[in-house]
């Protein structure tokens, strides 16, 4: 598939996007099943070509947190295998009726739930998202048409290999699952703009990726945006949970996107609370930076700068903030917020349902930690991204935001008058 | 408002947002009522301001056809303030709960309607869009950021302005509804690349402003497309109820997007139906252009080109086409549609339900005319345009397609472990 034009790849998804549109829940689910089977039974071929990767990617001089990424052993093939049966274990969205209702003049209109088509996934060195993702736009009935990264092109190859060889012994069209194997980046600007055959793009990346598809992209497209999450801690909090929420969303997993980046304490408790909770975010090995207030407390912590407050640290840093009440806290949280996630600590009703309202964002959270915004914790079994725009997906997407809607409209003869 | 920076109005319309957003619906419904009534108030003054751009339009040699799109009178301007006083009646979507469950560690997650923001809308010289995209975008909580046409700049700033003072007197934010004055177009394509302001932007106007809008807008967009609508007649029709529906189709409004442009007609029954539907379409004043087999049953229409089977006449024109049986009928839909509205006329349980599956459309139609995918004959109460992308919203845009959701999720204390 390495040596074939992104034209023709574009032709052979839109044709199989239409079998894969009315295909049975059963043979989705074998395809995937077989998936998962197909994927142990070559691990040995798959961590081989991986391995190709690492190695070029060592001799490039790669840092080690991306050959990381990069590196694929029996346990990641294992972990793909299980996402794959989940996948398969959760419900088909596809031919659900959303609603439907009776005109007066006799019409009946349902709006039933379609695949997307044709899903686009332009994704960076993780070569499980090979597998992830096509298990996901498979089971939804879309094409997954897929466009790694040239240093994982080897995995990617060996990967969509087996999700294709499972897709023809469970009777549907192997296309299914395109991988471009032109890794080039004018390929890769040709594939944004493949309108007309891509339906949704979904980015998997950094921020220069996000910039290529704002720049370039003419197909429509979620992005999966940053975190720079806030915990605030109010007046009224349980002190001691707001201490286990703001360790653990600063701390159990500080590189993801929904890990806290920003704390937030009201005046009146923060005389009390900075010291203990900043004791226990140092002994984890975080390091805080604060606006003026925040130091008169904690003298030892270096000033924030405005870009501080703006920044997704993505690592054990985290910058504090004083703030007068809760408007200010609501005003300060709006302001520097990237629209992923927001908690508010608290056990005053009226903050809570003030905060929940006010503070715009994909997830607001009320006394639980951040790290529960992601498609698995909130229920929807996988996810694909996390989106933090408003249009067509905002929070986790799982399989619902990998479909979309079409009316169908039966009548008995009926002409508009 | 016409002198002031796009910068200037960007800020205003973020701040706004954050208002509009949480007021009640009280509030408005009343700033609807009031622009009704201030509408038929003013009316006076509106048509005067009209007459300007319309006797500009007339010196600068415009097509009579869009003189009368441009044109306000008192029973336009009834028109209006009466689609206010119906989208006030409407339900307000905005704080509907659209799901909810309880996770296993006690977590409760609710999906929570919310407006989208800040909605950009960007149209050609109708001025009646001001008032009607406004009320639909206010009603949903959104702030109606609106970039008019230069040729109808004084009639949408009389409009605008009546609908900021309504605003007003229902102690809402005047900058719920702002108009940009400067209508170059440079300024057009700052305004579509209004990251951070506008949240959705919704083109209303023809093709060149949609291609514009595919190159330059970097924020989110929902695109109303175009209606390249197929009527298939089956063998199993009855054959007096399809004739209703294709005259219906094709000529109770032939300039709109969900009129009908090409008629399929299976091999069967063309000998007896194409004869009768042919005349009834003449008469109509309809022109027929065919594919070889349609033409030898009616030798007097000219051939039709591959071109014509692709085009959205919107006027009084149609293709036709003959087909062996339903695959090759759903292959010519398929390969013609522009995902619009599609129709079937058929006895057939089967073939309806294959049609129904198969064909890829914003609407598909058994047993009726195209001409009821619409926003207000399909039950939505109104719209703001007909969406041929599968992402966010797909056909009749309602009030429904002006909001997002946003995760609230309520714990007591819990932390992921």
């Amino acid at each position: 598939m390495s040596r074939d034009s992104l034209e023709d790849l574009a032709r052979r998804a839109v044709a199989a996007s239409r079998v894969l549109a009315i295909a049975r829940t059963a043979a989705k689910d074998a395809a995937l099943l077989h998936s998962a089977d197909l994927l142990l039974m070559n691990a040995g071929e798959i961590v081989e070509a991986n391995s190709t990767d690492v190695a070029a990617a060592e001799s490039a001089g790669t840092a080690p947190s991306v050959i990381d990424r990069l590196r694929l052993d029996g346990a990641r093939i294992q972990q793909m295998a299980d996402g794959l049966r989940a996948v398969a274990a959760l419900a088909d969205p596809v031919g659900q009726v959303v609603e439907g209702h009776v005109r007066p003049n006799g019409l009946v209109v349902e709006r039933v739930r379609v695949p997307l088509g044709v899903v686009g996934v332009i994704y960076e060195n993780r070569p499980n998202v090979t597998s992830d993702a096509a298990g996901l736009c498979l089971k939804a009935g879309n094409v997954a048409f897929l466009r790694g990264s040239s240093a994982a092109l080897q995995s990617n190859l060996a990967i969509s290999a087996v999700l294709r060889q499972a897709l023809g012994k469970a009777g549907l069209p192997e296309d299914g699952v395109l991988l471009v194997g032109d890794t080039s980046h004018e390929t890769a600007r040709q594939f944004v703009q493949l309108r007309g055959v891509i339906d949704c793009l979904i980015p998997r990346g950094g921020a220069a990726l996000v910039a290529m598809i704002r720049e370039h992209a003419t197909v429509p497209y979620v992005i999966d945006g940053d975190g720079n999450c806030h915990v605030y801690v109010d007046r009224s909090a349980d002190l001691d949970m707001a201490r286990r929420i703001v360790v653990n969303a600063k701390t159990s997993r500080p590189s993801v996107c929904n890990a806290a980046e920003s704390l937030v304490v009201h005046a009146e408790i923060a005389d009390r609370f900075l010291p203990v909770v900043s004791s226990d975010l140092v002994e984890h090995g975080v390091e805080l930076v604060g606006d003026e207030r925040s130091r008169a407390i904690l003298p030892a912590i270096a000033a924030a700068t405005e870009e501080d407050f703006g920044t997704e640290y993505l690592a054990l840093k985290m910058s504090v903030a004083v703030v007068d009440d809760l408007d200010a806290a609501i005003d300060h949280v709006v302001r520097y917020s990237s629209g992923h996630s927001e908690a508010i600590v608290t056990s005053d009703l009226g903050a809570a349902r003030r905060f929940v309202r006010e503070v715009d964002a994909a997830a607001v959270v009320v006394n639980a930690s951040t790290r529960f915004v992601d498609g698995g914790e909130l229920g929807l079994g996988a996810e694909v991204g996390i989106s933090t725009q408003k249009l067509h997906a905002r929070g986790p997407m799982g399989l619902t935001e990998l479909t979309s809607v079409k009316y169908v409209v039966y009548g008995e003869g009926q002409i508009r008058t």
